[in-house]
């Protein structure tokens, strides 16, 4: 079993799935309404829909006949959470990573990366 | 074959893989470096490194018989652009996206979302 970050950067690794994540974040809506733009059978898109589920992107609500499904955006939090952290090494040029708290792992022997842009 | 940014999240999907890549951070290292903190045979971290490989996000010079891996930020990059959409959403608090302006879930044709900052 995956972990959740294992788990999310999968589901994300599929542009059908990335698709419906982002028409999600123009309103909730239902299978066939999120199947209509892909050249794809109902069954397809809802093995995507599954995916995307099962990692917390998005969720279903019931309401009478329709089941709408809606962008959870935890897991993307997550994602830009743990990005965050490599964004300082092309933003900022770091000549010494290695000062930075908590990274050095080995005895101080490895050679310092030099991150230019 | 995957579109470049599904491989990157796919090589992404797994917690060595991301390990190896937060080491890389302090520095380029050898595969037998990179293989000290984990209990893990040199052959499988070949394979995560060839997978972190093929995805970009190292890279590997020549330097007599040392050959170290060295971290490659353009596709780190690339999953921060895509990820920076959705923070709009949860910066903003956004609890119901389709309740935003100029949301339009039925006639088959999606409207443009309205993006303000």
């Amino acid at each position: 079993m995956l972990d959740p970050l294992s788990t999310t950067f999968s589901a994300l690794a599929d542009p059908t799935r990335r698709a419906i994540l982002a028409r999600l974040t123009v309103g909730e809506a239902s299978v066939t309404e999120l199947a209509r733009p892909f050249d794809m059978s109902l069954p397809s898109i809802c093995k995507h829909l599954k995916v995307l589920e099962a990692a917390g992107l998005i969720a279903r609500r019931r309401d009478g006949q329709w089941r709408p499904r809606r962008l959870e955006m935890a897991p993307l939090h997550q994602v830009a959470d743990w990005v965050q952290y490599y964004r300082q090494f092309w933003e900022h040029d770091f000549d010494r990573p290695h000062e930075l708290p908590a990274l050095n792992q080995g005895q101080g022997k490895y050679r310092h990366k030099q991150v230019h842009k």
